[in-house]
């Protein structure tokens, strides 16, 4: 089932189901509750499908990346939080200011949390997690490093629309087949599957539960592989998965 | 003027102004409009006064810290942020679990944003300021620094309940005079000045708001000083700036 946010175009904002070209407005998400009548997808401009509590953000989650970094397999996520003011969906602009230098494109899947969880097995784990997105998890390089005594990786994170997020959350879905793809104005940048990760989605939420509550409609993006690269304005940036959708960007001055 | 947040005898949560012994409801933080009858702030268990969009933490703002850990003093603020499910407010039991090993508090000043700002001038961001507050930020050091690829600040930081704010925000201070104090036990564990702080507050704030948006509710806790200390499990560990209030919680298993 794919779910999605949105605005009509009265400027409403709802949440709901997408079956073929209708959205479906529900409660919220997760909920069978009807809340009003189906709307045509063409008359909907989709938002972020969730708009999370905590947007978490994975580093050094997959094998080749760690290999060609020469990197150790960590034994528990570790990652940073991308801001709120961060969130952009389908279509958006996002902006590079002067100040983030160079800029690279991240192409990830996130999961998407269903349940409150805290100490969860992976068994439980797995139970909470509602489904799956793409994240494209900009992030600036120059100011990552650009202090000695302290990685910025909540700085180079969390510029406004540094975090695209969409198209909708599938939630049957075999995460171990999926490949994510990024495409650069069309050509094909980053390509690797998912079954390369070093830490599986439900070990994942099962180790971050050990640390602190999980809530529904938290986001975790679950790192990204090799071919990051750097872009620039007038780019347009797609993250795509098969069975998700894709979420394209246009990065701007 | 002292804001809060509570929670009634019936149950409800509620935002308003404190005067001497009562508690104003008011339609939400620096509203004018009243919510609802005066309450006796006996029959109130306050929460923190503000639940932020975003959570966050410098580091490295203090001179006499920076002296003595050998850090050239930034000239934009080293930042992370604190989980939203880390905050904890007035009278809370905060839980040490054992992954965190040694952990330490933080007493911080802590500011409230008013309203939303963008790439907005020091004099501007003043204005943005709603009041200030007690954090007591805490870090555990041994998460922080377990794996050397990958400094922990976010994990360090976002235990459940890491994140103590309170008691109110005092909208009518002068924030050079102030001083943090810290008391475990009742005993004087830390004390500065935050007139010693590198970056000031309407600066932080400024240039804040050109990496992100920052939102009314947003929180920024300024940064500790010397004295930081390890705390365990039945220690009681407040934090107090004249003016504002103290915030106390107390350390479990």
């Amino acid at each position: 089932m794919k779910w999605g946010r949105g605005k009509t175009e009265d400027g409403l904002t709802i949440t709901g189901v997408i079956v073929d070209e209708t959205f479906h407005p529900r409660a919220r998400l997760g909920s069978e509750i009807p809340a009003g009548a189906p709307i045509p997808l063409s008359k909907i401009t989709l938002l972020t499908p969730v708009v999370p509590g905590k947007f978490i953000g994975l580093w050094n989650n997959y094998k080749a990346a760690a290999e060609k970094g020469g990197f150790a397999h960590p034994t528990h996520p570790l990652y940073f939080f991308k801001a709120d003011s961060s969130l952009s969906g389908p279509g958006a602009q996002v902006a590079l200011p002067a100040a983030a230098g160079r800029v690279v494109f991240e192409g990830e899947l996130g999961i998407v949390i269903g349940k409150t969880c805290k100490n969860v097995t992976p068994d439980e784990a797995e139970s909470a997690i509602f489904g799956y997105t793409c994240v494209n998890d900009i992030t600036s390089l120059d100011i990552l490093n650009a202090d000695p005594s302290f990685p910025q990786w909540t700085r180079a994170k969390s510029f406004d629309g540094f975090g695209v997020v969409g198209p909708t959350i599938e939630t049957d879905i075999d995460w171990q087949a999926l490949t994510v793809k990024t495409r650069v104005n069309g050509r094909e940048r980053q390509s690797y599957e998912t079954a390369d990760m070093i830490l599986p989605p439900a070990r994942i939420v099962s180790l971050l539960s050990q640390d602190m509550t999980l809530n529904p409609g938290d986001l975790i993006a679950c790192g990204t592989s090799l071919g990051a690269r750097p872009i620039k304005a007038g780019m347009e940036v797609e993250v795509s998965i098969e069975g998700i959708g894709g979420v394209s960007v246009t990065m701007t001055e």
